[in-house]
C-alpha cells in the first residue's frame, strides 16, 4: 500500500535488487492464484482507506474500557462497509459468511484486540445453520442475517472447559408450559469465555444438561435472549458482565452468564440432531459424529492462521535484521547487517521454512476434508477418525510452533522487538492463546495419540492401517532393528517416522506393562508424557510428508527459478526438524556423529543459499504496512524513522511536563528526608 | 498475610494435611534464615497495609498515562514511608541501597509494572558511589540521597544496545570554557530506552564519545541536567520524551533523549578511571576490567530474580491444579485434581526444582563474586574471565528457563491462565523481558562460549584449567572414546558434562577446518550455532554440579525429613535436564535405549514422590497473596470465587448497559441492511 511512497533504506534496497526469483509469482501461489491476491488487495484497501475507522489512533494507548467502546465503534463502521460492498456484490447470506472468513487479516489490523462481534456470523449463524430444522431456519436467519439481533455461543463454563460432558448449566423442560427453565446450580456452572457475550450481544446459543421426564439427556442447544432488544439490559434471572483483563483479545468481550430460572420457550431447543418432543420425550440422534467436520475446519483455519502469524513475524525480524547493524564479526571492520550474524540466520530462516510447510499442510487438510465429507455424504465415515486425528495433532503441533517462531523472532529484534510499535507482541499473544482455545494443546495430543495407540495395536495385530500412519508397519517390520540413515530428504522423513513410531511404541510398551497393575484407564495416564510426545511426532512426520508432496507439485508449476526456491525451503525444514528431534532419532535410526555433522553443514549450505531468497519470500507473503503495522518491519526499512514516530506520539510527549511532577514529585523533591 | 482470614478451599487443606516437612524450615533456607523471613514479612506489612498506596485499584485496567500517573503517585508514597523506615532504624546511605535491593517483590506488587524512579538509587546512584572522585562524592551524594535531584543511567542509543563502544552521542571539551558540549551527531544516536528517562528524572548520567584536542578517547561517563528544577521543563538543547508502550514495564518510563549542543561543566565528567586534565589532556584509565564486579552482580541479582519467578508461577499453577478437577482418568470416577494427570505434573514439578536449583547458583555466584572481589583486591584477578563467562553463561540459561518455565505454567492453567487476574501474564512479561536486557541472551552465551573455546585450547596444550572447566580435560582424555552411562546423579552430571564438552570441541574444530578458507573472526561467527550450544550446556553442567555441592551441604544442615525433600528436588531437576538434552548427550555418552527408558521410570517414581511434598515446598517459598496476586493461585485457594470476584470489578461490569450499545450498536440493528 505503501510502498510506492516513501524511499526505501538502501540496505533493504540493495537486498531486493538481489532477489533470483519472481516475488509475484511466489505470493500468487500463497493466496492461491493471481485472481486472489487481486481481491484480497481490492478488500483492504476498500476498508483500511477509511477515514472513518480512524486508524491512526494506536488504541494500545487506551483503558481498557476506551479500548472495548472504539473496537465497537469500528466494527460498526466496518459492518456497514461490508453490507454495502455485499449489496452491491450480490451473493447469498452463505457467501457473506465467506467474505468475513476472508477478511481476517483486515479484520486484526482495525480491531488488533479482537471484534466484539466476531461470533456473531461464525459459530452463532454457523450453529444455527447446521443444528437447526427448517422452520427453526426461518425464524432466525433473516434476523441473524440482518443483524436484528446478535449473538454469540455459550458453551464453557468456570468449571468445565475441556470435559464438556460434565458441564452443568441445566435446562428442566416443563410439557404443561412447553417451556424449559435454565438454571446455573453452582457458582462453577457460570458460562465464562463465550466471546462478545459481556455487554455486546442479546442472544446465545446456551449448550446446556437437558434435563426431560426426570432424566438427564445430555448437552443440547438452546437459544436464549439474554438482553432486552430495546433497552440492552439484562432480562429477569440472567446474571452477565466482562470476564475482564486477558493477556490478549482485551476487546473480544469475553463474558459471564448466569442463569436464575429463565424460561425459554420449546421451539429454541436447536433440534438437528437430538429431538425432543412437545410432551418431553427425548430422542437419541442417529449419528454422533456430524458435528466432527465443523471442528476439523475450525482447526484448519487454526493452521492456517499459524502460518501467517510466522510468516508476519518473520517479515518484521527479517526485514529488520537487514537495516540493524551491530557488533563487527572483524573488529576492524564496520559492522555488518545482524543477519550475517550466522544466530540470527538461524533464528529467522527455519521460521519461514514452516510459514510455508504449514500453508502447505492447510492447504491438503483443506482438500482432505472436503474429499473425506463427500465420502461422509455416500455414508462412507471410515476415514473421519484419521481426519479428526490428524487436525487434533496438527492443531496443537502448529500452534506451539507458531508461538514459540514469533516469540524467537521478537527476541531476536533485541530491545526493539519489546516495543508494542514492533508489532511482534500482538502477534505473539494470539499465538500464544491459540495455544489454548479450540482444544488445549494437551489434551488435542493426547486425542491424536489414543488414534496412534489404536493404529499401533492394528498394526502389531496385522490389521489395515490408514495411509498416514502406515509408517508404523515399517517400525514393527524392523522388529527392533533401527532405520538406516541417509540424507537425502525422504531418509529424513523415515527417521522422523521412525521417532514417531518409536515413541509410539514406548508409549504402548508403558501402557502394557502397567496394566499388569492398574487400570487400562490408569496405564494410559502414566504412559501420557510419552503419548504427547508421540503425537507430536506424528504431528512432523504428517507435516514432512505432506511439505514433500505438495512442494513437488508445486515445483513441477512453478518457474525453474521458484522452484528451486521452494526445494531450498523444503530443506530447511527438514534439516531443522531432524537436528532439533535428534534425541527422539537417535534412539530408533541408526544414526552417526558424522551424519549429524554432515547435516549441520548442509544446513549452513542451505542458509548460504537462502540468504538471497529470503528476503523475495518474506516480500512475497505480502502483508501490506497497514496489516504489518510494525516499526520494525514496514516495506521501506526506515526502522529509526518509524520508532521515533511512533514514540512521539505517546500520550505522555503530548506535554512536556506531567502533571505528577507538580502533585507528587516536586513536594517530594523539596522535602526534608 | 491472608492466610487466616478465610477458608482453605477442602482440597488444598487435604493436601497441606499430608505435607511431610516442616514447611516454615524450607521458608527459611530458601530466604537466608529466620531473622530475614522475619524482616521480610515486617517490610512487606509495613508498605502493603498502607491504604494511602490504593493497592485494591487494579492498575491493568488505566490508559498507558494514567497507569504511569499512579505509579508515581504510588512510588512517592513508597519512598516517604522508606525515608521514614530508615531514618527509624538509622544507618548510611549505602544501607538505604541495600533495603532497596530487598524491597523488590513488595516494589512489584505496588507497582506491577515497573517503578518510574527504580534507576535512582540503583545505576545513577550506585555509578556516583563508584565512579566519582572524593570532590564529586561530596558534591552530588547528599542531593541524591536527599532526593533534591533524580536520575538515570542514560547509555543505550537507538542504534546501539549491544555493541557500546560504538555509541555515536558525542562530548566535546574545549578547555578555554572548560566545558563539554554534547550532541546527539545522527538519528541514531538518540539515546533510548534509559529507564525513568522521559518525564521523571531531571538527571542523568550520560555515556558519550569523549573528544579532546581534536581526538576521541572511547566512551565515558558525565552527568547531566535535562530538566529545570523548578518547572521539569527540559533545558536548552534537549529533545526528551517517553519512548512508548512496551510489551511490559509500561510504567518505568523509558525515555528518549537528543542533545544539540548541550553545555556540561568540566567537573561533570566522572572520573575515576580515565581522566581528563582541565588542559584538555586524556589520561587512560590503569586497569579497564574494574567495572566486571558490578556486571556480575546485576546478573546474579537477574538469576535470584528468575528463581523467585520461576517459584512464582509454579506456586500459582500448583495451587490451581490441586483445586481445579476435570477430565475422569476412568470414565467411571468423578473427576480428578488436575494434578492427578502426569502430564500436568510433568508441566509443573521440574518447574519448582528449577526454582530451588537456580536459587542455590546464586547463592553460591554471590559467595563466589565476594571470595574473587576479595582476591581482586589485592591485585590477583586470575579468577575473574570464569566469574565474568560464568554470569554471562547462567544470566542466559536461567532467565531462558525462567521464561520457557513461567510459559509452560500459565498454558498449564488452561483458559484462566490467560486472564490477567491469574497473574501469570505480569510474571511472563517480566521473565521474557530479561532475556534481552542487560546483556541480550544470545550475545551472552557467545562471549561464554569463547571463554570454553580459549579452555579447550589451553586444554588441548597441556596447560592448565580454572575449576569449573576442568571437565574439559575428561573429554580430551577420553581420546573420541564415549562416556560410559549411570544412572547416578554423578553420572547424569558426568554425561552432561561429556555434551558440553562435546559440543565445546565440534565448534572448535568447526573454527580450526574454516580457518583454512577464511579469519578466525569469520570461522568463529559461522561456528555460532555451536557455540551457543556449547555455552548453554555448560550453564547447565554449572547449575547441576552447584545444585549436587550446596544441596549436599544443605541435607547435612536440615532435618531428614526436609533432606528429602531437597534429594528429590535435586534429582528432579537432574533427570528432567538429561531427558531435555538426550541429543546432545548420546553423541557423547555410551547411553542405551534401555537406559533412557530407565531415566523415564526414574522421573515417573520422583513424580511419585514430589506429589506429596509440592505443595509444602511452594507454600514454602512464602509468597503472601498481595504479592502473588493470583486469583489462581491464592493461599485459600478459593479460585472460583476469586475469579468472579475480580471479574466483577471490571470497569465494564460498573453499568449494566454500555453506552455503545445507544451510540452504534442499537442503530445498526435498528437499520435496514
Amino acid at each position: 500500500m505503501s510502498k510506492n511512497l516513501s524511499i526505501v533504506n538502501k540496505d533493504l534496497k540493495e537486498e531486493r535488487d538481489k532477489i533470483n526469483f519472481n516475488v509475484e509469482e511466489f505470493t500468487n501461489w500463497f493466496y492461491g492464484g493471481a485472481e486472489k491476491v487481486k481481491e484480497k488487495k481490492y478488500i483492504e484497501n476498500y476498508f483500511l482507506s477509511d477515514k472513518d475507522l480512524n486508524l491512526e489512533l494506536d488504541t494500545s494507548y487506551l483503558s481498557y474500557k476506551d479500548k472495548y467502546e472504539e473496537a465497537v465503534r469500528r466494527s460498526i463502521v466496518v459492518y456497514k462497509k461490508l453490507y454495502k460492498l455485499h449489496n452491491e456484490m450480490g451473493g447469498t447470506h452463505e457467501d457473506f459468511v465467506k467474505i468475513m472468513e476472508n477478511l481476517r487479516f483486515t479484520m486484526g489490523a482495525i480491531n488488533p484486540e479482537g471484534n466484539p462481534f466476531v461470533l456473531h456470523f461464525s459459530m452463532f449463524a454457523l450453529t444455527i445453520m447446521n443444528m437447526t430444522n427448517d422452520e427453526q431456519k426461518a425464524e432466525w436467519l433473516p434476523r441473524i442475517f440482518n443483524c436484528n439481533i446478535l449473538g454469540t455461543y455459550a458453551q464453557t463454563e468456570l468449571g468445565h472447559g475441556t470435559y464438556i460432558q460434565r458441564l452443568e448449566t441445566t435446562a428442566t423442560y416443563d410439557p404443561k408450559t412447553k417451556e424449559f427453565t435454565l438454571n446455573s446450580p453452582t457458582l462453577t456452572s457460570y458460562k465464562w469465555w463465550p466471546g462478545n457475550l459481556g455487554h455486546t450481544v442479546d442472544h446465545a446459543i446456551v449448550m446446556a444438561q437437558l434435563y426431560s421426564q426426570g432424566k438427564c439427556h445430555g448437552i443440547q442447544p438452546f437459544i436464549v435472549q439474554l438482553r432486552d432488544s430495546e433497552t440492552h439490559k439484562p432480562l429477569p434471572g440472567i446474571d452477565i458482565g466482562d470476564i475482564g483483563n486477558k493477556v490478549g483479545f482485551q476487546t473480544v468481550n469475553n463474558g459471564f452468564l448466569g442463569f436464575k430460572n429463565v424460561k425459554v420457550p420449546y421451539k429454541n431447543m436447536l433440534m438437528k440432531n437430538s429431538k425432543l418432543l412437545e410432551d418431553g420425550t427425548f430422542i437419541k440422534p442417529k449419528n454422533a459424529k456430524l458435528n466432527y467436520g465443523t471442528m476439523v475446519i475450525i482447526r484448519v483455519h487454526m493452521i492456517i492462521d499459524a502460518a501467517c502469524r510466522i510468516a508476519k513475524a518473520t517479515t518484521i525480524a527479517l526485514r529488520y535484521s537487514l537495516v540493524r547493524r551491530q557488533s563487527p564479526i572483524n573488529p576492524n571492520e564496520i559492522e555488518p547487517k545482524i543477519i550475517e550474524h550466522i544466530t540470527q540466520q538461524n533464528k529467522i530462516f527455519p521460521g519461514i521454512a514452516k510459514a510455508v510447510v504449514f500453508k502447505c499442510m492447510a492447504d491438503y487438510l483443506t482438500k482432505l476434508h472436503l474429499s473425506i465429507t463427500q465420502e461422509g455424504n455416500t455414508g462412507n465415515l471410515a476415514r473421519m477418525p484419521e481426519l479428526h486425528a490428524l487436525s487434533c495433532c496438527l492443531k496443537a503441533v502448529c500452534t506451539n510452533e507458531d508461538a514459540k517462531t514469533v516469540e524467537v523472532c521478537r527476541l531476536s529484534c533485541g530491545g526493539h522487538g519489546f516495543l508494542r510499535s514492533a508489532g511482534l507482541d500482538d502477534v505473539y499473544r494470539n499465538s500464544t492463546a491459540a495455544q489454548t482455545y479450540e482444544g488445549e494443546n494437551t489434551v488435542m495430543l493426547l486425542q491424536a495419540a489414543r488414534f496412534l495407540i489404536k493404529s499401533f495395536n492394528e498394526a502389531r495385530n496385522g490389521g489395515s492401517l490408514t495411509e498416514g500412519v502406515k509408517y508404523l508397519f515399517d517400525f514393527i517390520g524392523r522388529n527392533g532393528k533401527r532405520e538406516i540413515f541417509d540424507n537425502s530428504i525422504n531418509g529424513i522423513l523415515r527417521a522422523i517416522q521412525a521417532a514417531a513410531a518409536g515413541r509410539t511404541y514406548i508409549a504402548w510398551k508403558h501402557i502394557e506393562d502397567d496394566k499388569r497393575h492398574n487400570s487400562i484407564e490408569v496405564a494410559t495416564n502414566l504412559a501420557g508424557v510419552h503419548l504427547t510426545k508421540a503425537a507430536e511426532l506424528h504431528g512432523y512426520v504428517c507435516l514432512l510428508q505432506v511439505g514433500i508432496e505438495e512442494i513437488e507439485k508445486i515445483i513441477r508449476n512453478v518457474s525453474p527459478a521458484l522452484g528451486l526456491v521452494f526445494k531450498n525451503i523444503l530443506e530447511l525444514f527438514a534439516v531443522d526438524l531432524i537436528l532439533n528431534k535428534i534425541g527422539d532419532v537417535i534412539q530408533h535410526v541408526d544414526i552417526s556423529n558424522e551424519d549429524i555433522e554432515k547435516l549441520e553443514k548442509q544446513m549452513e549450505t542451505l542458509f548460504k543459499f537462502f540468504r538471497t531468497s529470503a528476503i523475495g519470500v518474506v516480500d512475497g507473503f505480502d502483508f501490506s504496512d497497514p496489516i504489518i503495522d510494525s516499526t520494525l518491519g514496514s516495506y521501506d526499512g526506515n526502522v529509526y524513522e518509524n520508532l521515533i514516530n511512533a514514540a512521539r506520539k505517546s500520550p505522555l510527549n503530548q506535554e512536556d511536563v506531567n502533571r505528577t511532577f507538580h502533585l507528587y514529585i516536586k513536594p517530594f523533591m523539596k522535602s526534608n528526608l
